[in-house]
């Protein structure tokens, strides 16, 4: 059928879509979410029916083109172009074999995920083969195969170099800045890292927030490559290098309805370290009011399958149990937790203590796991890098390649609207709650406003005497500043015994 | 947030949705999907938010709104309007609870059908209670209290007499149209009959589609109960009085995937009859190469499901199993199959045996059911209200309180371009196979066209002699036969022995 293109000046962002007048749907017996080939002249493309009810949406006779589509078919408003009804992609099978009950091979999984990141599922099949995942499980081999399948669907970086090592922290802890200190430890001892971190999503700062307050986190893929070459180790941003991009679609469907499905969750993290070759992967699990992971159990029944997977994709994994019931660190949001990681780099007296042993017990871990010092003496050999400045130096060739410059912690600026929590009464500080933390740096404007957050001046169960600050929220204007502080009292503020 | 209008000049014909620019959205922290509160003035409406790329989609500072959301805002193009995260529904909570394997009660279940009847859930949302339904399975309580919403949250008609009855096939034979004949007969002897039937979906005529040829099928809800008071009974085209309107939105889904969910299935039928207040239903199951239930097990499955439903809600069932496996009657379209109605109606010798032994069953089945003949006389009974001329007076009453006139048989026009297949030696026929009469009919133009599809001379197993006419095709255009005939050649045309 010969159809009148209207231009409907939209762009899904992902999916093709057309939509057809009801009228002309129902002639050619066509239902919503059919798949169409489109054809002008030489150039065809296949797209998703939506059908419209009003003439205003589209009149019969015309055929209305979403972005993507016209630029398919390079066609404008007022060309005519051609539609047949499409075979479904072998994907929907597969889809169809795991909603009743099947378990999928590798060449399945790769078929499904290969559609995913080429856009060619509606949201109707992708939810399917999510959910289905989700209510009927997947085995490990199922896991591991749909890991593949993402790691290969993305952006490959290949290094031919040993050990490389990687270190992930299975979030909900403000602060934890540990790793931009691990990664420039094991850089100095020799160990290649090329390490990719997120953005804050639901936190006042991702590692790449914080490292964006010091270079460049967004790199084109062959200067990575020089980079491993000439000093060891990178701390990107994971969304800048297409790294298994089914991920995101993924959590896309898995978001509205807060499922977490653990074969996608250990997929999804093992995809990413299997993209940059990692041989050895200390992972830790943080444990406490707020945490992603509840219970020792539960963390230990994770544990066994984060092993099991990185056996079955030949990576080595270490799981280390954490506490995580307070913030790490003083600094909260990207500036003041950049502060807080240079006076650490740089053996300052104001660098937070606890910062400092959670970094140097992980690198040493590390360390240990890949060989690069002796059972029993990777704390004190990363400490030594840390003591002597050679982390310092390995962070400073790290964020000079990456095209910043290590700045003078004490000329970081902070947001100017400040204010300051004292103590009501001397007494023992009963709990810092990390989400009160994290809500109300955000609310300060952490971290779309990188210099905004908090600092924490005491920890959990510190004696405080009366009138002694607690914390000091730093926001760009009085307005978010009194927004933060409403929240911060809401909330209960920090209660002393 | 304020935000300046942009027309989309687009409607979805159901969810409300508002675009936002990708820029605004990462500043608010919303995601694809999230629901938002949208006020203009006094007015405010819940919608989804679906995210652009480009300026072109909508710029920073602007949000698109969809027909639905311009309406129900009285907006237009440059208003401005605000935008709050707008809670997730509560229905979104129940789907969750069935995804992680739980039973739900009849408040989750009434919940969910509403908020899919109000176009309230996203595809993601609607999908995975679907799918989870699927996957996890749903017990006798659950679809019992499924069938209840879905009928309740529709239109209801009440009719406070009794016994009211009704007749269902489990599609997949064409020109099975029986119900066309047994409804007239229930009515001639006394029985309410308020009959709402499909119109083709994938077959070239659905019993409203047959009717249509008669009198109008869609008619206010007024005149139907009017009607039932003045005649006893009633034919017309279900989707007019949006019994169950859930089932079409559940549908919607189920289909790309061909998903056959059993608990919805039963629903899905069952709800319909609850909503006409049928007091006895018979459930006709046809088994035979191309029906929609493949074996007697299956079928004995079902009906054993069907009785308990049935009992759940209060509705009497009785299940009969037929031969699925030829057409029944000649014409196939439907012109032709109102012919051989009308000539069974009026015990015209040209009218088809089986057809009126199959409605004439299946009637006499019902009477002795719902008590309006004594056992063993139903077919008796029934098969003089028809040779009476009784049933083509009730009939008669139905088309014209529908608005119609019953036509002259001879009169009743059939498409210009026919085509008959002879046979090219003397044999015994071996098969008709009814997909192959299917798509041949639907590609000379039925449903749409109503005067196109098929006449069978012969039946299965019968003899006939070289140069006697099979099958007569008829279609509207030299175009539409031919590639109506090639089909019918592709397929293996009727095979003699």
């Amino acid at each position: 059928m010969k159809l009148k293109v209207k231009d409907m000046d939209i762009a899904t962002g992902d999916l093709q879509v057309v939509l057809l007048n009801q009228q002309d749907a129902a002639e050619l017996d066509l239902h919503h979410m059919d798949r169409l080939v489109v054809r002008k002249n030489s150039k065809k493309t296949i797209a998703i029916l939506d059908i419209g009810e009003s003439e205003k949406a589209v009149p019969p006779g015309h055929i209305g083109l979403f972005e993507e589509v016209l630029d398919a078919l390079h066609a404008k408003q007022g060309d005519f172009v051609t539609i047949d009804r499409a075979e479904k992609p072998e994907s929907v099978t597969y889809i169809k074999r795991k909603l009743d009950g099947e378990r999928l091979g590798p060449r399945e999984l790769t078929t499904i995920v290969k559609d995913i990141v080429d856009n060619k599922l509606t949201d109707v099949e992708l939810t399917s083969f999510v959910i289905s995942s989700y209510t009927r499980g997947m085995n490990m081999k199922e896991v591991a195969a749909l890991t593949r399948a993402m790691a290969e669907t993305g952006q490959i970086l290949k290094f031919n170099k040993y050990p490389i090592v990687d270190v992930h922290s299975i979030g909900g802890v403000p602060g934890n800045r540990t790793t931009m200190l691990i990664v420039p430890i094991l850089v100095a001892a020799g160990c290649i890292v090329p390490k990719t971190s997120s953005r804050a999503i639901t936190s006042p700062a991702g590692t790449a927030d914080t490292m964006e307050v010091l270079c460049p986190v967004t790199l084109p893929i062959w200067k990575l490559k020089k980079i491993i070459d000439d000093v060891g180790g990178f701390l990107i941003w994971g969304g800048s290098v297409n790294l298994a991009p089914a991920d995101d679609k993924i959590i896309r469907i898995e978001h509205p309805l807060s499922i977490d499905a653990e074969g996608q969750m250990l997929a999804s993290i093992m995809a990413k370290k299997a993209s940059v070759g990692a041989t050895h992967l200390l992972m830790e699990i943080p444990i406490g009011h707020g945490t992603k992971v509840k219970s020792t159990k539960a963390a230990k029944h994770l544990s066994k399958h984060f092993s099991e997977l990185g056996n079955a994709l030949g990576i080595k994994i270490k799981t280390i149990i954490t506490e995580g019931s307070q913030p790490i660190g003083s600094g909260i949001g990207p500036v003041l937790e950049a502060r807080d990681v240079i006076f650490a780099l740089k053996s300052d007296p104001r660098a937070p203590k606890d910062l400092i042993d959670k970094s140097i017990m992980m690198a040493g871990e590390l360390l240990e796991f890949c060989g690069k010092s002796k059972k029993g003496h990777g704390e004190k050999v990363a400490r030594r890098l840390l003591h002597t400045g050679a982390a310092f130096g390995a962070m400073t060739k790290i964020v000079e390649a990456q095209g910043g410059k290590m700045p003078d912690p004490e000329k970081l600026k902070t947001a100017p609207y400040t204010h300051t929590l004292r103590a009501h009464k001397t007494g023992k500080i009963k709990i810092i709650a990390t989400d009160l933390i994290s809500k109300v740096a955000r609310l300060a404007g952490a971290p779309i406003d990188p210099d905004a957050g908090i600092y924490l001046h005491q920890h959990c169960r510190c004696i405080v005497r009366k009138g002694e600050p607690i914390l000091t929220i730093y926001a760009r204007s009085s307005a978010s500043l009194r927004v933060a502080i409403k929240k911060m009292h809401e909330l209960g503020g920090i209660p002393l015994l």
